[in-house]
């Protein structure tokens, strides 16, 4: 515990000689750091082995071997990131709205750092590096907590790119990583609100809920996404179709892919048949109620559980609904506030979704894969926000940044 | 517990419906409800009495009795209030940044209601009016709990403006008040997040520690205000004199008065006698360091301790500094984030001081009084937020939205 406050400490340090970087100093930094990570592959490599060995060892599944595993090429892609977040505007600096008061005053809000970030996560190393160089670029310190199986990769990014902040003279700790990976230590570091100005979980529900329970940080909540596709009765069904197939089965593995299909009652005879031929090509198991089971023969039976999961699997529910408002309501009783479609021809009905339907992103004839910053042309995502303070939707860079008024006054005195 | 969850789910269908409400009918309700407080002035102002005689009893002390206190012109202005809500822009509904994507998405930001607003806010019943005004204005349900204190005020005002609002046709659950204002439910309600989409504390640090150590609903911060003015080596000393002045007395118990003051070696001489016989003119204690003792013969010593007090009181602490560097990471070590203001009239020292403190609002050469949403000009304020996230500073009507993506599509799919 102690260490942690150290580690704060040291963190805040970092952050306002942070604020004093030109973007030019920022940038160099970057490029520095990812040409550094490529000539320190050998290490890296070497270090990311013995997390493999580990996970081997401790039996862990093809998927998340392949997502722990470094190659020369991923440290090239890691490299890569870096030098695309240096490319990016710097949004830090810029002064919105400034307006001149009656009373002479003349009232801005400028744009700076958030000041010190802290990120949990889990297995992926690229994340450590990744989300230096977005906080870095914002002008933050980050405190990193990664997961215990990346331990070895986590420490050797973090300590190449520490040596390339010291070879740029910039104060090294503005990338700290808390090799402690026990809970206890978790858990304290989500109460460190003294120094830490936010907390970014990113990983599955159950570290989510946690940090969430836990933090006296104010936290971002990312990921998950119960995301529907709804087919309205005016829908082109050929579209309808190619859409769901998009958003269910383009990747499944992801917040943004459909886990639950509405269908209204009047487009169910014509959609279903041939969509869940063309689900069951893709090997995707359907879940229905009673009248998509009647269409599909071997659609199983949904539960109440159902329409509540997000299955991130090649798993999907059909429900039949009577009216646009029904598949609304129960969007809105279902949904984690991600991404939701409509697929109609109805400028109404398009219109009441967009207005009615509570989540970060609403979409109209379009896959809800398109949930990302790189999609919406941030250029850079630090993961995608389903609560409603600060961001809601993909991060960008402007989410790791905060607002300061500055006031320029010629004496003014409040009367 | 079980009723909380009642009040929760009660108020997340009033906020459903609230969505759809038109700029229109909502400034109707407000102005009904306006109307209606005022014939209803009797029964509130009899309810009223119930909770001064409980003060005196309790040995409540003359400010707070004053506070609490209603009168026919107090109702007046809480109406006032109200009509003056209804008059401002609703930010609601607004597209922001709409763009083409090079795939064809157009993609925007609508600004949205909240959802559901939970305010935790200590004896003025004032506030129970005001905190529904700004809430509905912007198409949000609220949940307050206020203080034991008030409870006869209050409920007497709520149950008002929940008759204004059935008599409107909209669901009175748009305004919920919790009357149990044990410890117990305090507590629980903090833990309300699957109802309640932001909690704003408003009252003394006590509180807002509290919530902010216990809720698991995102937490807005307001309040404390330990507020500096630094009296640089070229600034117009009348001009810091009047200005320290009025930041420091023109009202003593507010969030922006000023706590402390620094002062540059090379003014002090010329600046404190003067400064000190003007605030002792006006009854101010004076804490100082040695420098300043000199000059201020019946200074007190100040400690530690005293340069990170909010007195909210008829006390000044103040200190000498060698630099504006000096100044900026004493205010940076020992200020709440709230507003810091430098008398100057050099413009380096200027920008390095808008630059490096880190404060919610930064004044060059104006007192630190004008931090509100009134004087900044939204016409409203819920609060004034210390934290980074979210909003910063005095939070007028669009602090209480946030923002969906909506994204027109013509059948993409990513790819």
């Amino acid at each position: 515990m102690e260490k942690l406050e150290q580690l704060g400490m040291r963190a805040k340090e970092a952050e306002i000689a942070l604020r004093m970087l030109t973007t030019e100093k920022k940038n160099q930094v970057l490029r520095q750091a990812a040409d550094d990570l490529q000539k320190r592959a050998d290490r890296i490599l070497a270090e990311n082995e013995k997390d493999m060995e580990n996970g081997r060892k401790n039996g862990m599944n093809a998927g998340l071997l392949d997502r722990l595993s470094l190659t020369r090429e991923r440290i090239r892609q890691i490299a890569l990131g870096l030098e695309q977040i240096a490319a990016l505007d710097d949004p830090v600096g810029e002064v919105i709205g400034m307006k001149k008061r009656p009373n002479g005053l003349l009232i801005g809000q400028k744009r700076v750092p958030l000041g010190v970030v802290g990120i949990i996560y889990e297995a992926r190393p690229n994340v450590t590096a990744d989300a230096f160089g977005l906080c870095f670029k914002t002008g933050n310190a980050v405190i990193l907590k990664g997961g215990s199986d990346a331990i070895f990769s986590n420490t050797a990014i973090v300590d190449s790119i520490r040596k390339s902040l010291e070879d740029c003279q910039v104060n090294p700790d503005a990338l700290l990583l808390i090799t402690d990976t026990s809970r206890e230590t978790t858990k304290a570091f989500m109460k460190l609100n003294r120094y830490v100005d936010v907390l970014i979980p990113r990983g599955g529900a159950g570290l989510i809920r946690s940090v969430v329970e836990n933090s006296t940080i104010p936290v971002i909540e990312t990921g998950t996404g119960n995301c529907h596709v709804y087919v309205d009765e005016t829908a082109d069904l050929a579209m309808a179709t190619d859409i769901i197939l998009n958003a269910k089965t383009q990747r499944v593995g992801v917040c943004n892919a459909c886990e639950s299909i509405l269908v209204h009652e009047k487009v169910k005879d014509r959609l279903l048949p041939e969509l869940g031929e063309r689900l069951r090509e893709k090997q995707v198991e359907i879940r229905g109620d009673g009248a998509v089971r009647g269409l599909i023969p071997d659609a199983k039976a949904a539960t109440e559980e159902d329409w509540g999961r997000e299955y991130l699997d090649y798993i999907v529910s059909i429900k039949t609904v009577s009216s646009v408002d029904e598949a609304i309501a129960h969007i809105n009783r279902y949904n984690t506030g991600h991404s939701e479609a409509i697929v109609t021809d109805s400028y109404e009905n398009a219109q009441k979704f967009l207005d009615l339907v509570d989540a970060a992103c609403v979409y109209v004839n379009a896959s809800t894969r398109f949930t990302d910053g790189f999609e919406f042309g941030f250029g850079a995502e630090i993961g995608i926000s389903t609560q409603k303070l600060h961001a809601r939707g993909p991060m960008g860079l402007l989410a790791l940044t905060t607002t300061k008024y500055i006031i320029y006054g010629s004496g003014q005195i409040r009367s």
